[in-house]
């Protein structure tokens, strides 16, 4: 089969064997999406090589213990546990400290005709969710995991930092609750597909230092040691800022006024599955309007070139195409 | 009134008129400690001029308002607020913008024969009490503010990175709650004041990695870049960091961990002076062994000097001596 594989700091679309182990579900990929991870690992880190990818929709092919998947569209969280520490055994393995994760830590990825998982990994897509939606389900999923770290009512105020695909599924998803989300960026046009939802959009160049230390929660989603210092001057005295994007190297912060002001910094990366499916099925979030492409797989070197150029959203690989 | 004030780059002893204002009460200092963040006004932090100062005991002259207070001894909340904002009107300035703070922010301080502040920040002190165990009344109250922050139960596991007088004083207030504190740190003889508490302690030069990612919950007091490192590398994921100390300028972090591990970082600063008082009150901690020394008012600049140097605990002023 054909997979879009990162070894000795060279990506390159190979042909190698089908996934072959026999405990886990075999999945045939109908679409995986290019996240910025993917770009991030191609530039050497998490030392990872392999195939990459790991947001995807497929068809089940082979499920042991579950033969009612077989035939079935599903979606898939990404990180595979030891099944026997704490945290598996509270079903829970997104911080096993054994765990494998799809195409980011010793597991071949969705970049590929097919991959395996876990059975109990693999969730049912509604049939009401197309596949183009339901390849957003793993960012969605982190993106709306916010929800289940700090707690967001109707009236709290959030400002969420960066304007890309992280960005806007963020506030999309945290405007499903709050009625009082802004976002901020550099991109007009990015900021206007938040601002079609209902969402408020302020260019950063137009930023009002009025609203300086007004904010509640702020969502830092641009990845950048400058987007945490805007973070510390728009979130308000013990207020909260989720930290959501990876940070490159060791950035510097402003320590002494996070204990000054005492402001309480959440690290948010993964978030269960089950409720981004419910959002899509609802069609609560129009995600498929993030997509800027599709390639066919065997042009994803082509594509992560795409996906690295400046303004690009979401970014779909097709191994059918 | 003789008063121990930094001005224009310089710290001297000087007589100045006592506090005049009509509308506070004021206060005859019997004892002041000088803090660490006194050390760090005095090398420019944070851009304080006039008597420095924040922890004190001392017995009200003047109480505009609670004639009561008169004569009686007291502790001081040091934050004064606007009076009128929301956070104020709460009942907790700890956060209002228009703060003054004393020896601190716009505020003369604690270090010199008299001071005022808000009647309403002074809590009189429980006889059994001594003037020596109440002049802890502002550090300890910052240490236990940890609890009002972070939810400590009996099985929190929980590492204290700092032997200093803050670090002790946390080790010494959370192990009220926790069965399972540890104090880790450098120097054997300040470790040794943890555990005659029954506070397991670690010298830092023998910690066993295998406690690494292993703590609910870990404080940092030590106030350095490197400590904040062994926090991230100490605490376990989902867990919480507590920065208890302010940090110098911009250190470094790595902030792609905090998201991996998904880990909470706590900016922790004021507590509440009433439960303070209160575990003073109880004999719980015995604040009285972290006092190195006692010196003359008069001889301030000398007794900072000690307090600046490593090693020292807490150093104490008294006006009267």
């Amino acid at each position: 089969m054909k997979a879009l594989r990162f070894a000795q700091g060279n990506l390159r679309i190979e042909d190698v064997a089908r996934p072959t182990a026999v405990d886990e579900a075999l999945v045939r990929v109908t679409l995986s999406g290019i996240c910025n991870t993917d770009l991030e690992i191609v530039r050497g880190y998490a030392g990872f090589e392999g195939t990459i990818g790991h947001e995807f929709v497929g068809v089940v092919e082979a499920a042991p213990g579950a033969p009612e998947l077989i035939g079935k569209r599903v979606v898939g969280e990404i990180n595979a546990g030891c099944g026997k520490c704490e945290l598996c055994l509270s079903r829970d393995p997104r911080h096993c400290a054994q765990r494998t994760v799809l195409g980011i830590v010793a597991r071949d990825g969705a970049h590929a005709e097919y991959l395996q998982l876990p059975t109990a990994n693999l969730l049912p897509v509604p049939h009401q969710v197309t596949d183009e939606q339901a390849v957003f389900a793993e960012p969605l999923a982190a993106a709306y995991g916010i929800t289940e770290q700090v707690s967001i009512q109707r009236e709290t105020r959030i400002a969420v930092i960066g304007d890309g695909k992280l960005g806007l599924l963020c506030a999309m998803s945290l405007a499903i609750t709050s009625e009082n989300v802004t976002l901020v960026g550099k991109h007009t046009e990015k900021i206007a597909i938040a601002e079609r939802e209902g969402i408020g959009g302020v260019n950063l160049a137009d930023l009002d230092p009025r609203v300086h230390r007004s904010f509640d929660v702020v969502v830092e989603a641009s990845g950048s040691e400058s987007g945490f210092a805007m973070a510390l001057d728009l979130v308000k005295p013990r207020g909260t800022i989720v930290l959501k994007s990876t940070f490159h190297g060791t950035p510097t912060w402003a320590a002494a006024r996070v204990v000054v002001d005492e402001i309480t910094i959440v690290g948010s990366r993964c978030g269960r599955f089950a409720p981004a499916l419910e959002i899509l099925a609802g069609g609560k979030i129009p995600v498929e309007k993030l997509i800027h492409d599709t390639f066919p797989l065997t042009d994803g070197v082509a594509a992560m070139e795409r996906a690295a150029e400046a303004g690009t959203l979401k970014i779909l690989l097709d191994p059918a195409k």
